[in-house]
């Protein structure tokens, strides 16, 4: 785990990922040196600060010169001006990889400006948190997380293979997966989820009768986790649900269909078929504890039981 | 908090609401002795076993004789039916109350049995978890989490004051709220949110092109968060949405209304409404930690960060 897996990687966009993937390399002694660029001069400030990468570059051009690795760290839809940017002066033989949560229009936008020479791995950490900017990132993000590696037909396997290395170094187990799939898979576990969050979210400060105060004092029971998961970065989750549009939309119409049932089951009082609904529901969670991917502490832990 | 409040109190029904406050009140010295009856006799053996309650009785009629405070802690559906079958035997000057999520019905159900002299001071503690049954209680489940009382018309206020004063003493703030706005407050902030997370993953559960394991393996964002929700004890939930159905309705057609919206959005492409939207849901959450009812820790603290 502590052997160097790249001389030099460069991230472009220093957010939550980004600067979780450096503090993950550091800890395991991945890299050499690590390169950050972020397009708002506050934030490499912000970096510059807090000792975030090795050497803060003012532009992404210089960011990449030399790298062996380049992470595209930004928001779906700016993944392609950027790489069209910097396509001129990356190094032969490096590889380009990035963190965006859907993988066919990243790979779409991407693909075409990869220079001759230069290796191609997507890749998707499952891992996160609804804080956002160059000073949320921790070490320990992708412990135990999922990465997701996506590569291209024609992908030299031994650049997907190092990719690997990394991801696994930083903590994460990893799995290959094909784009189409990741994305109607991402769109079941995490886009459609957020969407209705977001969504609930926006019903409660909407309601006249019920005020915001008595909302947030009286959240504990179920409304609070939606808040959680709707504070996550807008521009982000813009992008997402512009970029995965066919699978958002598909299982959304899979939802409100589901929804229209249980609803037409509480208005007609058919508490059996709530009843039968509500008891499969609950060996999905059992799974999940057991792929350690949650923790069983009542409340995840929140309350106070020792 | 060490001062006696009544001497002797009886929980009907021995789940994760019950216990908690078994072990909650011998926490604070609330309770002189403190009865317990399940209409389970292997919930009642487990209570006798990890000595939940100083004394369990093998009948509900038992466990009230003498009490001076009676909490029903059943299922909504299930508090008439109680009720009715405790009536002839409770002590003149006792105080019923309950712990049910809905408060029109339980009031409905229950105060047509109240005896003369006998008082009704309905209740609702906002704490939960997803565990449920006799052991999953513990003594700090209502810390600093609100329980709203809900008097009846004509209540004696010194009645209330006195179940006040055992909700502060085990942890919790108390409001005081009438019962239909209770029961649209709480379609809001727990009702709804469950039926959408029961929804979103039974939809996950059904979908053919993604397998139980994937999501299962792949749930950290987003997803996760709704097992929980959907992990809770279906009985329970199935009464909530049978008794709290016009409240539950009213909101769920305003939540489709919006995610249609929000749907449209995603079809059209309009980029700027989803922005707008999910910037605006951003601040509620930020509200629902200053009001101390959440933690900021990054992912609620389950991520290993120091």
């Amino acid at each position: 785990m502590s052997t160097q897996v790249y001389e030099r990687v460069a991230l472009i966009g220093l957010g939550l990922i980004a600067s979780s993937m450096f503090w993950a390399m550091k800890r395991a002694g991945l890299a050499g040196e690590v390169t950050g660029y972020a397009r708002s001069s506050e934030t490499r400030d912000t970096a510059r600060r807090i000792g975030l990468c090795d050497r803060v570059c003012d532009t992404a051009r210089e960011a990449v010169a030399d790298a062996d690795l380049v992470v595209l760290c930004v928001p779906v839809g700016a993944m392609g001006p950027v790489m069209e940017e910097i396509a001129p002066v990356l190094k032969p033989g490096a590889t380009v990889s990035d963190v965006g949560s859907v993988k066919r229009h990243v790979i779409d936008a991407v693909q075409p400006h990869i220079p001759e020479g230069v290796h191609f791995v997507p890749a998707h950490p499952l891992a996160g948190t609804e804080h956002s900017g160059p000073e949320s990132g921790f070490a320990e993000l992708f412990d135990n997380r999922w990465s997701l590696l996506v590569p291209v037909e024609g992908t030299d396997p031994e650049a997907t293979a190092r990719l690997r290395a990394l991801w696994e170094g930083m903590g994460a187990n990893v799995d290959e997966m094909d784009a189409d799939h990741h994305d109607l898979v991402l769109a079941v576990t995490s886009h459609t989820p957020h969407l209705i969050a977001y969504t609930m979210v926006g019903v409660a400060d909407d309601l006249r009768r019920v005020t915001d105060s008595e909302v947030i004092k009286y959240s504990a029971a179920g409304f609070r986790d939606f808040t959680r998961i709707a504070a996550s970065d807008p521009t982000m989750w813009r992008d997402v649900f512009l970029t995965n549009k066919d699978a958002t939309l598909e299982i959304l119409g899979r939802f409100t269909e589901e929804l229209f049932a249980l609803q037409r089951a509480i208005r007609t009082g058919d508490g059996e078929h709530l009843h039968d609904y509500f008891t499969r529901t609950r060996a999905i969670r059992r799974g999940i504890i057991e792929a350690g991917q949650d923790t069983d502490a009542p409340d995840f832990g929140r309350s106070l039981k020792k």
